[in-house]
């Protein structure tokens, strides 16, 4: 099995996968980090659609992007690695200073994110969810305004 | 509540979040499927160096990642929408001619990152979660090589 293993394990690597998990880059982990957050976007982006009626309310779908949110908020965080704040990344280098404040800022955002989890899955309006989606997209915008470039 | 909603949106917009989602652009859509392969790009790399030996098996943080995978292996379809296979991709207008096969692919890469996922919460060693870990990376490469340029 360890033949096999290290034959096809060439076969992976040939899928373009960065497997320097042993040596995490700071450029990887800025890309793997802003990955996170673009696809937490596209799913807020969504909500926030429904939310000010420019799309209409579809209660299953909702529920679905606050539960990819909600899973997602839990991913970012391991790409926050030291000295990775300069260069191609809108990340400023006082959320290395003020770690443990960023990091109350994301379980802020974790935990409001589950929330609004929870409550999408009965709600059968937008107004069911506004509050709690509102609440949520502010710990992103709080987060972003002292940690954020731009 | 419908004022409140209507000016704290304002402030999400400001977020730089594509509220797009009644008219979602084709390079949206490719960036974000992009950015889901990045994601579980970044998690398989990771339990791939864990798998070769690069680094030390933790059962627990192969678990976390593998079930990373099982679930975004299920975000990525719904950024592949017609029209998209040009310009900054390197997704295969293919994709769209043989929709359907390309379907049963992803439907492949789901069912394998769920059995590892499966597999990953009982295991102990690398040897354990070697052979599935394989079988799902291969539905990586099966994919790629025939809907993937380069």
């Amino acid at each position: 099995m360890k033949k096999l293993l290290s034959v096809s394990l060439a076969g992976v690597l040939s899928l373009g996968i960065s497997m320097s998990a042993n040596a995490v880059s700071q450029e990887d982990a800025i890309e793997y980090r802003q990955a996170v957050m673009e696809v937490i976007a596209w799913n807020v982006g969504q909500m926030g659609a429904m939310v000010r009626g420019k799309i209409r309310f579809d209660a299953q779908a909702f529920a679905k992007r606050a539960g990819n949110v909600a899973f997602l908020s839990l991913l970012s965080l391991e790409g926050f690695i030291p000295g990775s704040y300069e260069g191609e990344t809108d990340a400023k280098p006082a959320i290395e200073i003020n770690w443990d404040h960023f990091n109350a800022k994301m379980a802020q955002f974790e935990e409001e994110s589950a929330k609004l989890a929870e409550v999408a899955k009965t709600a059968k309006t937008r107004r069911e969810v506004g509050l709690q989606f509102m609440k949520m997209a502010k710990t992103c915008k709080g987060c972003h305004r002292r940690y954020k470039r731009r």
